[in-house]
Parts: structure tokens; sequence; C-alpha cells
């Protein structure tokens, strides 16, 4: 019960010639890791007035940090959180008109879109089954909608140097699947399967292929009207015409089949959800809520244990050193417990009393680099191709084209023309800005032709580049187990919370998972140092 | 190239045991006909003031109505729309609190929803590829959303008599993907393909099944993440736990394969969109923009071509003798030309001076049934199961359940708890309406334990019941080639127009485009007669 998208990602990587389906994976929540332990946590549920009298500095406001502070200040704990950034969030960013967008390398943009108009930087979707996250929309009022990851009038782009053509993915997707299952069911029929079938699976298998690959009598793909027209039927006698079906052997090109798997992957399974207006709207909500507990512009620059003690509740609480992000007005916070929630990158520059090995696991674990482009564009998605939300995959370092799941038939939308990850998303923000819009303008170019002169105002993130992120994830690829189990365990009185440290990376969901194990922690510690009718082992 | 549908629902019928699989079908478009002719129709363009002083008579407010209407009172026709019912839109109808449903057999029901609640008691979906009715929303501004036609968390409920448990969806799909994967993979494996494949494709093909079926370094099917958790993963050391795999013998119960394809069925395919509000959104804007061109509550008594010619704009116009609905202020209505849009079984009780052939056309075309059952409830699918939108596959006379795709974390909303077709629909219908009710009630309770007691307020709507409509569609089933090929020619002066008579059967692109062909053959005729310049035949 260990597999993982981890390990499905790393079999891909095996399988060679991958770097589309890497691209294409670029969004997949890569964490995973088998840590020896309770299986199951238990839904968090702190008593109101439980944390009465106890202090929590929370350092961080992104998603781990705002329902850290959030829970914590339900059960009654005085509750400051400390965020560098002016605004709260952290990786989950939506730019709208007028954003600054600010990279460590001292490149400025300035966002230019219509009013109403947004990009999601960081994360743009909500599996229906991240129920921690949805829960609190749903506690919040933040309104949703559908997030359509998936349209099959999007398309594949294959490799320029094989010069191809865009194909629909209805058609590749159904071509696959007449293939595949006429070639199964052909064996099937020729008896190669009966070591695996009795006689009557094997006709009821056959008939299944039928109907699922929409063989013909004589078990032949012949094509599939699922695969869409190239003249669609009409009125009277206009029936249609279909396009010959794709051959085997474009079928077996890889850099396709990611494009052929993806909307199986779980987490981009449908139904995926956006709340209404960007995905702001959740941290916006936490904000409206914790008010002025949250401090903004303000960096840490050193977090110590009071008495650098390694057990459970037995120190004495945590000073946070602050300043303002100018530089001035250092001071020091003082609390019983904190919550760092911070990138590793970010708390690596951090001056700490931690142990050895905390200070180790923080310096040692890799994040990873990736990018998204942003154009205002008019609709010729919707105008000329029929697609109304979902993802064209592209082979091409930009990787994809993300067309918006909302604001259909507006005369304008943003666009998404890129979102490459890893050692492609380094090649490619190492270039200078106009040259990764250039690309970006050239390939969706190519996918939709005569669109190129309509992508206007172009904005790039760079999530590496980002101050206070320094990456978009942890570098899962590289084994990090050793760092998890340990940063998953407080510093005496200093928690570690954040997406890195669930199962989940990557994904909100686990931040928010990971501030609950924080925030446990914490109530069990509590529990266990003021309760006189409770040992501390049976709640610790 | 002329496989369609149809034929596919023919296949789906034949290969036997496919109750549940025709129930999903439900909602198929049944067209495709094989006719002599233009495999093209040109898009429909007609000069401002071309019809400017001819006159027309629309016999019928629904879409191919209001859509002809639209289109000629543009051109400059004088133009008006005949209509028995109280309001547009025919079948497309949208259901609100205090909506009256009036059968046939007298039964009367009120509809009792909170406020903003609708239930789409016709068409309910647009595909992303049918652009003429999508062309009319952006044209007029009918704000359009995802409609989410499938999520990988809805589920499959097998027959009671099989004792089977509900059967999540994504289960259900990977499971079957990937078993399908691993016989393929290890036949291909042993070279029992190599009749088909070389060398180097049977290399490609099994690294392609790996991903796509998920399949281990053996070729062995072990179950995959797409198919979701029983524990999903969390924190720290929660890994998440999945269930087994299905076994071949479940994935080959024929009751189960409708809901492994239908969302690759071209029109369920993603994207699919819907008006926000209610599908009635499409013919109130066209009635907005008509006016008093639309006269309601008016019944067609009978229509009769002046000097009934058969030739094309030889006659002297159509008289339409009509009437109030209650029956009173008789009276007839004249025009150069009438459209026909009412379904046949409605035209045929109209007295005519059609020729034998069209009488016996209009008369001798089979009607289906239809019936959908509506319920306001908790969201109990969203809080307890994480289903926002789609389709739940029963396998019951119910057909379905299907999950609105609005309104998401809202306190209520509007849960389809039924859509059957054909003679499921006729049997089901024909008990009394509480049966149907408390039916359909522990069909949802079975797939959703404890939810019986949410479901509140139910109203039905039969198709084949309902006034003015007599049926859903037509009965694809039964050959009706030579009527479509009649009734797509005019009757004098008399046109017919309806998605009866287009390649889309029962959607409403197919009715838009049957007006299309209507619209433009009047055009046709009119420029022949007006024109001195160009020829008749050329036009006609």
């Amino acid at each position: 019960m260990t597999v993982t998208r981890r390990s499905f990602l790393m079999r891909l990587a095996a399988s060679g010639g991958y770097a589309a389906a890497r691209a294409a994976m670029a969004t997949l929540g890569l964490g995973a890791i088998d840590v020896a332990g309770a299986r199951t946590n238990p839904p968090l549920n702190l008593a109101p007035g439980s944390g009465n009298g106890r202090s929590v500095l929370v350092l961080g406001a992104g998603i781990a940090g705002l329902v850290s502070a959030w829970e914590m200040r339900k059960a009654g704990y005085s509750v400051r959180v400390i965020e560098a950034r002016d605004r709260v969030g952290g990786r989950n960013w939506t730019i709208r008109d007028g954003t600054r967008i600010e990279f460590t390398d001292g490149t400025v943009q300035v966002a230019d879109f219509a009013p109403g108009h947004y990009f999601n930087a960081g994360p743009a979707r909500l599996p229906s089954h991240h129920r921690t996250i949805l829960g609190y929309c749903r506690e919040f009022g933040v309104e949703l909608e559908a997030e359509v990851n998936s349209s099959r009038s999007a398309y594949f782009l294959p490799d320029a140097a094989k010069g191809g053509q865009p194909v629909q993915l209805r058609r590749a997707v159904n071509d696959a699947r007449g293939r595949v299952s006429e070639l199964l069911a052909k064996a099937a029929d020729r008896g190669a399967l009966d070591h695996e079938l009795s006689r009557e699976d094997r006709a009821r298998l056959v008939d299944f292929l039928k109907i699922y690959g929409d063989l013909d009598g004589q078990l032949t793909f012949k094509g599939s009207e699922r695969s869409g027209y190239t003249v669609y039927p009409g009125a009277d006698a206009q029936t249609g015409e279909r396009p010959e079906p794709l051959s085997l052997e474009a079928l077996l090109d890889p850099d396709l089949w990611s494009a052929l798997v993806f909307d199986e992957l779980l987490i981009f399974q449908p139904t995926m959800l956006q709340p209404v207006g960007g995905m702001d709207r959740i941290p916006a909500a936490f904000q409206a809520r914790l008010g002025d507990a949250i401090i903004l512009n303000t960096e840490v620059a050193a977090i110590h244990n009071k008495e650098n003690s390694a057990g459970d509740g037995a120190g004495k609480g945590v000073s946070v050193a602050v300043r303002d992000r100018n530089g001035g007005n250092a001071r020091t916070l003082e609390a019983d417990f904190a919550i760092v929630t911070f990138p590793l990158p970010v708390l690596a520059r951090v001056d700490t009393n931690f142990s050895a090995d905390v200070k180790e696991a923080i310096a040692s674990v890799e994040y990873d680099a990736a990018s998204k482009i942003a154009w205002q564009s008019a609709r010729f998605w919707e105008t000329g191709s029929n697609i109304y939300g979902g993802i064209s995959v592209v082979k091409h370092p930009t990787a994809l084209i993300w067309y918006p799941s909302g604001g259909f038939h507006q005369p304008t939308g943003v666009l998404v023309g890129c979102y490459n990850i890893g050692q492609a998303a380094r090649d490619f923000t190492g270039q200078p800005l106009q040259a990764q819009f250039d690309a970006s303008r050239a390939v969706i170019d190519r996918v939709h032709p005569g669109s190129a002169a309509l992508l206007k105002n172009p904005v790039s993130v760079a999530w590496h580049k980002v101050p206070y992120s320094l990456g978009p994830w942890v570098h899962w690829a590289t084994p990090h187990e050793r760092q998890y189990v340990r940063l998953n365990r407080p510093e005496g009185r200093v928690h570690f919370a954040g997406e890195y440290l669930s199962q989940i990376g990557a994904w909100q969901e686990g931040a928010a998972l990971s501030a609950h194990h924080a925030v446990a922690a914490i109530a069990a510690a509590v529990a266990g140092t003021s309760s006189k009718t409770t040992s501390t082992t049976e709640r610790a």
C-alpha cells in the first residue's frame, strides 16, 4: 500500500523519452513517503478553550500557516502570524491587473490585465477528494466552480522536429482505446489468452472490448465517432466526415502518452474545482477572519527554543527575532510554541538554536523549479476550436496550453501558455523574459494558427526565483525520507508544517493536513502539561 | 462515413444484457441517417433585407422555431411565432418553484423548490462542439458554466439481485483499464501479436501499456492509485489505504459497461456546458429579442397551402387556422411561408391539405418515452462522498443519479434521481407517482446510505405525457429514413424543422441546424422568385 505518486513518476521517468510526460506531470502531487507510524491521522478536533492562556507564533501565512492559526485561535490560543510578504497565501498567489512580480534576480514585472481577469500563478485546482481544503471553502463560504482540467477538444502537439500537426485529444484518446481493444480482442479471440481466461470470460471480454473500443463485428477498429469529426453532422444529408484513425505507430509516440493518462491520475480526475475569481479567495477568507493577528511585511531573523529543550513541552517557550522587511524595527517576539511553515530554503537562512540533525534536515532538502506564463488574449480557443477549459499538451519546453475554466464567451481571457518544471524550467527561465514569451507565443500559434497576434501582456512567474518561496515544492526525485521523518517531529517548542511534510506534497490539501498534524501535536503537549488527569504519554 | 450514433446504439443493443447501457444512453443523440445529397450544409448567411416584404409563420416556439424566427427577422421577413404553451422553449423546459407540470392523463404537480433552485427537465447540457447553439449563447450573452457530466467520485450500483455494493467510478474505470492493459501486455510480451506488431512496436506497446494501465515491471496490474483510496493519504505517516483491484469477473458485468464508456461518447465528452441559472435562459434570450412576434397560448388547428402547390415557391402562400388554447377565438393567419416545428405526434392531429406522402410520413413516425425525477435535498453527495456534479449509473429502472454542476456547498440543491427512456420509461411511469418517487428514493439511498430522509419535494416529468410534446424524441430504433427524407423537403410553402430532421437528433444543436436548413430553403425560394438574374434551379 505504498505505491504512491512518487513511484509512478519514477516509472514514468524510467520508461525513457519522457520529457513531455514529465512536463505534463508538472502539476503532480509528488509526495508519498513510507514512514513508520500511525497510518491514519485522527480528524483535528480541539476543544474550545483548550488553548486558553497559551500563545503560539505561526511563521508564514501560506495555507499551512493560515490553517494552523485559524484552528488554534478557535481553540483559544493567542495567535500571531508573521509573514514576510505584503500579502497572505504564500504560493497560493493570484495575479491581477497591477500585481507586481519581483524575482530574486531583480527582474520586475507588473501585470496588465483587464478588470476581472486573473492568473493563478501557484495552485489552480482543487481535486474533489481534497476534503480538508474544500472543507475550509465550505466553512468560509468561498464560492467554487468547476475547474475544467480536461477537454477532449484540446490538442496534443508533437515534437516540431517530427513535423507533426496538432492532434485533437478526443482523437488520440479514443483511437488509442480502439487500437488497444482491437489488439486484445483479436488475441483473445484466437485463444492467446486461454491461460488467463475461461471460455466464458473470453467471450465476455470480446463483447466488452467491442463496446469499450468501438470495434466492428470482425473485432476491427475502423475509427470511432468518439474521435470526432473533421466536418460535423448537420441537418438533412450532412452526416459528417471523420478523420482516418491514427496509426498504431502514431499512438506509440511516447511524447503522446502523458496526454493519454493525465486526466485519469487521481489528482487530475474530474471533478476539479476552483474558487470563483481566483485561488487567493481561500487565503483571503482566512485573512478576513484572522484580522490583525496577521503581521505582514515582517521577516524572521532568528528562532530560538528558550531552553533548547528536546522533550515534549518541557521547554519554556520560543523566542523569534523579527524585523520589518526593509530591515528596520528589529524586535523579539515570544510565545509558548511556534509553527514554522516557511519553505526550507528560506528557513535555512534563519538563525536558530536547533539541534544538528534538524539543521541538517533543513539545509539538505533540495527544491524544485517551475514556471508559468500567462497571456491576456481574445478567446480564439473558443471561437476557433470549441475549447472551453482544459489543457493542450505540447512537446516543447513550455509543456502545455491551459485554457480558462470560466468567463466563457467573454471577449478576452487569461491563457496559461507555459507550465514547466525541473531542469526544463531552469533552462527555460535562464533565458531573457522576452525569449520565453516568444517561445510560448510561437508554440501556441502552432496549435492555434493565427493566434500569435492576439496574445498580449504576458507575465512569467518562475517560482524558484520568487523571494520567500525559492521553489515550487521539494524535488522529490531526490530521496528526502530522513528529513521528512525528522521534521515531522517537533524541535522543542518549535513545530514544522507545510505540504512538504505530508503525503500530498505540492498541494494545498497537504499543507492543511500537515498544519492539523502540527496543531494536534501542540494540543497534545498542552493537554499533557495542563491536565492532571491525563498522562502525557497517552496524549503525546 | 455513416457509422453514427445509431449504429453504435444498435451494436449496444445487440450485445445483450443491456438495459443499463440503454439507460445510460438515454441522453444519446440518436440520429444519423444516410441520405443522398449535399454532405456539407453551407453556413446560414441571409443578406439583411433579403426577406423584406415577405412573411412567415413559425409554428412552435421551441429551439427550432425560435432560431427560425430570429434568423428570418434579422433578414427582414415579417415573422409571427405561434405557440400553444404559455411559455417558449418547447422541450427546453426549466422547472422552478411554482412551475406547474400537467400530464395528458390529468396528473398535475407544482414544483416546491427553494429560491434559485432549478431542474432542467429537458436538455441539460451543451457539448462543446455544438457550435450553433453555443453561438447563439455567445450572440445573446447567455452566461455559461461548465456542466460536470462525469465525476470519478460518482458510483456504479450493480443490480440489487446481484447483491453488489456501489463501486466508485474511478475504481471501475481505472481497474478496467489496468486489467485490459495487463492482458494485452502479457499477450504481446509472449509474442501472441507478432502477426500484427513488429518487434519494435511490440516493445513500445508494452512500454505504453505500463503507463496506460499502471502495470508493474512484471506487466501485472496490482491496482492503481488512480482507482482511489479507502483511506486517503494525509500528513506524516498516513500513506493511505487502497481497495483491492476489482476482479476481471466484476469488470465483465455488462451492466457496468455503459458506465465505462459513456463519458467518451462524443456528445458526453468534456467540456460540457450549461447556462447559468437554467437551460431556459436560451429560449428566454430569443424571447427577449422576438418580443410580441411570439403569440403564446395559441393552438394550431389547420395548416393549408393555399393552392396546395407541390413546386418550389410556386404556391400562393399558407393559411393557418389557430385558436386560443381554451378553444376560443378561432381565426386564420396567412403568410408567404410557414415553418412547422411541432413534434410529429402533435402535427398529426392538425388538419392539413398536405399530399398523401407527407401525411403518411407525419403519421408514421413513432416517438420515444423518457422521464426524469428531481428532488430538493441537502447536499449529502458533497459532504459525504466528495461528489461535485457528474452521474452515478444505477442498474435499476431509474437508470442514474445526476448531481448538480453548480451551487457547490450551498445548503441544498436539486438532484436528478431518475432518467429513463423507452419501454423502461413507459413501464416506470405507468406506476403511480408516489411509487416512482419511492423507487427513486430507495435507489439513491442504496448508493448514499442514510440519504432517504433528506430527499424532499420530488417532481416527475414524463415527456410522453407532456401536452404539445408527447415524447422526448423520435424512436430511432424504428427505421424512419423515408419520413426523414420526405420531411426534409418542403410541402409547397410549408417547411419542416426540428431536431428530428437533423443528424443530431434529440439535441438543441440539431434543432438549430434544421432551422437553418429550412430558413435557407425559404431564402433560396425567395431569391429564385424575386431575382431576375438568378435562376430558380441554381438557388433552390
